[in-house]
């Protein structure tokens, strides 16, 4: 999906609400463990009830990681079903890899072709090599770590470079790497105060935004300074919504929060020329 | 492994070295590709080879994921096998992760608990709560990046800071999330004119030196100011060894490589107390 049909998704669903699949096993509500792969049926059942609401889905690695086999074979599913929404969603692969050009190139595999998603999270500390391996898939992204969401994006990203605060420099750099249709930015919610600063630094490219909801940012104030003319936002919320409720209902729970974060995103696009 | 018992091993097997099992199934001889896994049986090959001479094994996380479902497949039978040696050598899982603290917590367990393996590497960009997940772990290791061994090292990590390059204050301020008994660093072999000021920052911890051979590094120089009292060095090779020969004598020439690094190895550790 390239930028202008992400955009016109935007404008169509009146949502840049990127849900982000953080499954664990032992948080899903307890009946769909019966199935044979309850994390896949957890996932499907919070896609049919959340996708005329999102834009996005973004599958956190580490979750299905962290159950070994049997977790990949459950993203595995979960890309292939999401597979049959191509061109009414886009998926984002939040997996923040990063290593040397042959060891890299090995991710982009495992990302773009094995699985094929759309996006893949990168971190930026290794440079250069580190991500343009990721850039070299026509028609794919890399959302690269700029400033995050965590309360440890403070010992390092705001340090003083001859070049500004090290975030900064990562994100101006890195646009010498790869285009704004290819290149997107990691921005927590829960640096409000940066949005209008950091917008002028990537004017055209695509921000990821985590952190809203049980992380404490506010959209609001972040789509004040963070939109651009194509919305500019990819704002994503997680336990806020997957996880409204744990018990049978948990599918109608997480339709209304979603629809929720919907309306207020329609709300705010309505001021801005999208 | 504790640290003391990682510096008895290598006085014991008179090396430092540290095996990249970066196992690409379109490099390993072709006579292999008969097995139901092939990589698990190449990587075996290269175990039995070279275990004598080796005291860590460190698969890339890349090259497996990079091969779907039977690539951790792969890795699952590796790391099967090398726990029957238990005690004779240390494993790294080089896997660069890193994530806000409940999703670094997820990745924990996947090495920690799922693979067993005695360390991880770990990337610095997000700060401290990316990182103490993973030191929660008795017993285990992270081994943090600190100057990488690619030229993309050079975008960020020599960035002047005012406490310092950039790289210099990540190896500083992590030693304020977990002692030199559980913290290593990543310091590539290409900056062999950087070890000595690295070795004053951090006298006591154990630094994984990647980047000998293939890339470029010369293992003497940076012995020269790397070393400490208890070595303080793993230094690892993957391609040099690993792929010595794609031909049927691929055991051979990768445990005449492996002796190689090993007997120069043992000259340099004969000049320190180790």
């Amino acid at each position: 999906m390239n930028r202008k049909e992400l955009s016109q998704l935007i404008n169509k669903k009146r949502s840049f609400l990127c849900i982000g699949l953080d499954t664990d096993i032992e948080l899903i509500p307890k009946h769909l463990l019966k199935h044979k792969d309850p994390v896949f049926e957890f996932n499907k059942a919070i896609i049919d009830a959340t996708i005329s609401m999102a834009v996005a889905y973004k599958p956190n690695l580490a979750f299905y990681e962290g159950m070994g086999i049997s977790g990949w074979q459950s993203l595995e599913r979960t890309m292939e079903y999401l597979h049959q929404f191509k061109g009414e969603i886009f998926t984002i692969a939040d997996a923040k890899r990063g290593d040397i050009g042959n060891t890299s190139k090995m991710y982009a595999k495992t990302f773009f072709q094995w699985l094929n998603f759309d996006a893949v999270t990168v971190a930026p500390y290794m440079g250069r090599d580190s991500v343009t391996p990721f850039l070299e898939y026509e028609g794919k992204w890399v959302i690269l770590l700029g400033l995050t969401s965590n309360k440890g994006s403070e010992d390092f990203q705001f340090l003083e470079t001859p070049q500004g605060r090290l975030y900064e420099q990562v994100i101006r750099k890195a646009q010498d790497w790869g285009s704004a249709d290819q290149l997107m930015f990691v921005v927590g919610a829960t640096h409000p105060e940066e949005f209008k600063n950091i917008r002028q630094l990537a004017p055209d490219n695509f921000y990821l935004v985590p952190g809203v909801g049980a992380q404490g940012g506010d959209l609001e104030k972040i789509c004040a300074n963070g939109l651009n003319s194509e919305c500019g936002l990819l704002v994503n919320s997680s336990r806020n919504i997957i996880y409204a409720s744990n018990g049978a209902d948990f599918v109608d729970n997480a339709a209304k929060a979603a629809l929720k974060v919907r309306d207020t995103m329609d709300k705010i696009l309505q001021h801005v020329s999208v």
